[in-house]
């Protein structure tokens, strides 16, 4: 079977994984797992951090776009491709077009960090400006979609796209052997259902915890409640986890998930702090979200082998939580 | 014949370094190389950066102390070791000395980020402060290594710190084949030293260039002149690169270095800042100074296969230098 948009997640299978790895190998990173000895201390597990900060266009996200994108028939492909995203989907999928030059058509919240609206705009993508609810966002899409005809890439709802994020794991499977546990950040849940996807079929015996800001816990309600509950424009510094579950995320989430997990701001700017400081890596918020419900949670991780996801590095570096900038002192 | 502290530079041949890497394997990490397609195209070279910002303790230092400390002869080990240091040194000698179980005493200037204070401590070594002029650090250092009776690792002009830092650049050769360049910061010169001494023998046509900041261009003053000419207590923000060449360091630097390279204040700022923004990456000012003089000097680097050493990644998180800090906008 060919991943088609048309299908839905329960049609996937590891071989659309399998061929995603194909699809994407020559414009993606195999990416380095890096480990602390001062993080494995301090939590009392065996840490191994998957680092798609490294990945090209600073985050997982190129998995998913550059599978859509290279996946497309030429006479499809020619009108180009569209999305709506916080963020590094936009990056994502600008890079992707690039590669394959097509045009890419972006709506983006006006309230995105600048350095992402520029990185957005070297790759060549086009912007359109929306507010940051999701239901503004997706209003403003249509208009755009119908406008250019250009074939719509969901920054997480699309099967081609899961299929994309599931390489992240086969790599870590093939890095680090006898994980007992996988945690990713969880907005959207296209990384999360990635993870599900290939860990259900390859690594069946190990956990998934899903990890969420408790200002933004869509998710870990919906775990809860057995049925997607979305927030609109929820307040997070996890900027890229502010999105809600869909049918096809929900699919991976409520199927193969161990539990969701969340943690507070502080909680997890301190867990940004630290990586950066002792594993030397610039990584954004959303990603310390998983080492913040490690420090949170440590009887769930004890003596454990655990796999991070380090989901992306785009980070406005004149605009750091941790420390008061004379713009805001005045 | 056995690295010893009496020989010198001269006598150091590849071999030495052959065994440092067996000597020091088991403590230390061999670091990923990884490249950025935009720093490419920015620079019309093709960099490999070389990481030891995620060696043990934070940075490559930790070749040279340990290939001392697991050298030494059980009766001499037993008293300890010591040195002074602007920071690096002392957290690699502390983290060294700690995996032997010896006292590690350091002589460190009082003006040394409190980050690295820190963390020597949490290594487990003894802390004596200083004036941060040269000088003053000999006078305070005297003292100490008499009343301990330590063995004395100087940070650079060592043989044996020089045989550990020379697997640093033994291990790039095998990660990148056919490098047209390598380029190191510049201060004491040991990390240049130990470049020299490895690829004057594996790899004799690749050209070494030594990158160092214009406000502490003692080393490209002393390579026009012919001879060692030392400054005391320069001002850089690059403060790995403080402290003058010594005789040790100067056989490599006069007999085997292409040319020193200068940058400013502002360019090693800049190189810093787009080394955390575009490879995610936490660089100290120090080993900015490679890009900046790449950046500075296109010409010389042009359709060039470069290696870069990324020396360390100790920096204080909350005193960033392209950030106005609240503190000190009041």
């Amino acid at each position: 079977m060919t991943v088609t948009e048309h299908m839905t997640a329960a049609d996937l299978t590891v071989d659309d994984m399998r061929r995603a790895r194909e699809r994407i190998r020559d414009h993606t990173h195999y990416t380095p797992v890096l480990t602390s000895s001062f993080l494995n201390e301090m939590t009392g597990a065996e840490l191994f951090f998957k680092c798609e900060n490294f990945q090209k266009a600073g985050a997982f996200k190129v998995r998913g776009a550059t599978n859509a994108v290279f996946g497309l028939h030429d006479d499809i492909a020619a009108r180009g491709v569209a999305t709506h995203s916080s963020g590094n989907h936009a990056l994502s999928l600008s890079y992707a077009a690039g590669r394959r030059g097509i045009p890419c058509h972006v709506v983006m919240p006006h309230t995105a960090p600048e350095a992402k609206k520029a990185a957005v705009r070297g790759y060549g993508g086009l912007i359109t400006e929306c507010e940051p609810s999701t239901t503004n966002r997706e209003a403003v899409f249509a208009e755009v979609h119908a406008k250019t005809g250009a074939d719509f890439v969901h920054p997480y709802n699309d099967p081609r796209v899961i299929a994309g994020q599931a390489t992240c794991s086969a790599e870590l499977l093939e890095q680090v052997e006898e994980l007992d546990a996988v945690v990713a950040p969880i907005g959207g849940g296209g990384m999360i259902s990635g993870t599900c996807l290939t860990l259900s079929n390859l690594a069946p015996d190990t956990d998934i915890y899903a990890a969420e800001p408790l200002q933004a816990d869509d998710a870990a309600r919906s775990f809860r409640a057995g049925k997607i509950i979305a927030d609109d424009a929820p307040i997070t510094i996890a900027d890229g986890l502010k999105v809600p579950l869909k049918e096809n995320t929900w699919h991976f989430v409520s199927n193969f998930v161990t539990d969701v997990q969340t943690a507070s701001e502080q909680e997890i700017i301190a867990a940004m702090k630290l990586t950066w400081q002792r594993m030397k890596m610039v990584i954004e918020p959303s990603c310390a979200v998983p080492l913040a419900v490690i420090l949170r949670n440590p009887e769930v991780y004890r003596s454990k082998r655990v796999g991070v996801i380090i989901t992306g590095g785009n980070v406005d570096m004149d605009r750091l939580p941790w420390v008061e900038t004379g713009e805001s002192a005045h």
